[in-house]
């Protein structure tokens, strides 16, 4: 019944609307710059026009969501960081003091942070509980989860993604804290479109070379292990995926679901995008990415996603970082379309003239 | 003696304070975060820090200074775009509703507007007139100005910045306005880096495919006829630069002697740069890249001045439109080093989950 209702949710995404952006590529035509020159900014504002059926959008209210949840192949000995930074970073988000958290406040961005699968319990009234479970499986010896938890870790993405816009918020962000996460991300890129382990596995947050070879054999193992249906996103999220992917995949369906654009940080967010777009081909269109993440695997699920992101910051902390540095591109993107001036009001005629003469003063913005 | 001050002026940039520079590299070891994951945030605290000789940076006063003028050469049909644009836009600037202005707004960002040799009388109020003459002369007949002249635009360039800084701002962006400064561009580009005129110029702000062969054409002319010396900037911006580019390079200049960063924008913004590194070699290491500007010789730039920019936005608007969008990133690094959390802060200890326990409502960001 749930897979039901995931093909449900997917098929309410519809396509962009092209009138809306034929009527933005207008106003775009209309300011006073030569034609295309601010680049992706007019890309950007096109796209929001066909996302939203406005020419005009308005990006005060937005939020990054983030997916908690830890990963049974941690033991496989393929992260430098401890398993318990899962839990101390997903409270050190509401506590506001590590890399997302102070860049979303700085950017006037609100955090949504979510467990979907911490390995603890941690009950604080700030973290949404939807724990799954505590930790996945070890992908290296088994499936990650149950093909009935994917969906479930999928449907609460969608979910947390609805309520966030029904509450307000017009720009989502895609973070995630889960140590190991890039494993699963490489084993699920791998499987989605055939990239060779070694190509879709990255470095991570700091492995030596040793370790780095020890993880893309982990990737393999995984694979090979429980041959995931690549036809199917959601058996290879279950198989060799994780809670907090899974979840984040539901994010990009469930903006896509109510008209509003999702904006994907580093790798772990697109390779959840990707997995989105397998199991709701719509949802692609309503997807804004970022930066380029530093981590290997990123340029190849761009790539496929046929997304170019603005930013080349050599980024690759995760936690949806880099959405909040986007968020304010896009808003230079919304404030060109809508306070710019067209070529008919950017003229200088007499009665401007005038007024220079009469001394009066003009505010210099 | 002018020229002498100029000297003056450049043997006051000092190099960056390496030992901050060091204070900043470890304040970044302590933020509770994988080694490096920042990235280019990272990298730009670190500089901000070698500039400034403090860890910490406060970026809330900034501006953007844009230098307008016209050029001679707009005779020879290389601008798709009439004259009295310059005039006009110059105007739009403090009225505050064309490119640079909107997103300097939106960014908190003030302008700073200079006449510094547009072909026509402005005298608004906010426009600050350093005007040197009206329009430089035709560099495809002979030299865009005196050799006298350019020093005069560069003093003005320096004073401005000097005086932008002695009035609070901490942050410079180098914007432009002035028809066919793209040509003067690409002349300058060519004779101070030997790249042939066809790759140093582009099509501007939308030549056609004829067009932008007799602009190449007026390039190669324009150097053949005028015979800079390449081994002195001055000179090559005096017979084949033009007012805005020279004020620019002062802009830059100024800022270094300050000890503040400058914001480089587009082509022309970045071939000022350039110019001024030949002037004041000092002066580059208080430079910082913005966006990747769409116009063909921006690349071979910024790869001489060893910059990389992180936004890659297709734009070619000029005007210093990227800087503000540059501020922001810029911003980003500086909320990262002032307010993450260190390892030590970020630990998860007894005390905290006491709180937690006790119900403490958090502040999410």
């Amino acid at each position: 019944m749930s897979i039901k209702l995931i093909s449900e949710y997917a098929s309410k995404i519809v396509p962009l609307d092209i009138e809306a952006m034929e009527r933005a590529r207008l106003r775009q035509s209309e300011l006073v710059k030569p034609p295309g020159s601010l680049g992706k900014l007019e890309e950007i504002s096109v796209r929001l026009a066909g996302i939203s059926g406005d020419v005009f959008y308005n990006t005060d209210k937005r939020c990054v969501i983030i997916m908690s949840a830890d990963n049974g192949v941690y033991e496989e000995g393929v992260a430098a960081t401890p398993q318990s930074v899962t839990y101390a970073q997903t409270l050190n988000f509401v506590r506001g003091i590590n890399g997302v958290a102070t860049i979303a406040k700085h950017f006037n961005t609100d955090l949504i942070v979510v467990d979907v699968g911490i390995n603890a319990d941690i009950g604080h009234p700030q973290i949404i509980d939807r724990k799954i479970r505590k930790s996945t499986w070890n992908i290296a010896k088994g499936p990650a989860m149950t093909y009935d938890e994917a969906v479930s870790a999928i449907l609460i993405g969608i979910e947390i993604a609805v309520e966030a816009v029904e509450s307000g918020y017009k720009l989502l962000g895609a973070g995630e804290m889960g140590i190991a996460n890039t494993t699963t991300s490489a084993a699920v890129l791998s499987a989605l479109t055939g990239l060779s382990a070694d190509k879709a596995a990255g470095k991570g947050a700091g492995l030596t070379d040793g370790a780095y070879e020890h993880k893309i054999n982990v990737v393999k193992t995984a694979i090979e292990n429980n041959k995931p249906n690549v036809a199917d996103a959601i058996d290879v999220l279950a198989k060799v995926g994780g809670f907090d992917l899974a979840a984040l995949a539901g994010v990009f369906i469930g903006g896509a679901m109510m008209r509003v654009p999702v904006v994907i940080d580093g790798f772990i967010s697109i390779v959840a995008a990707l997995a989105a777009t397998r199991i709701a081909p719509l949802s692609r269109e309503y997807m804004i990415a970022s930066h380029v993440s530093f981590e290997h695997g990123f340029a190849c699920a761009a790539e496929v996603l046929g997304l170019e992101p603005c930013l080349h910051l050599d980024m690759r902390l995760g936690e949806g970082s880099g959405c909040p540095i986007m968020f304010s591109v896009i808003d230079a993107a919304c404030a060109v379309t809508a306070h710019m001036g067209t070529f008919a009001e950017a003229e200088i005629n007499d009665e401007y003239l005038e007024e220079i003469r009469a001394g009066d003063k003009f505010s210099v913005s």
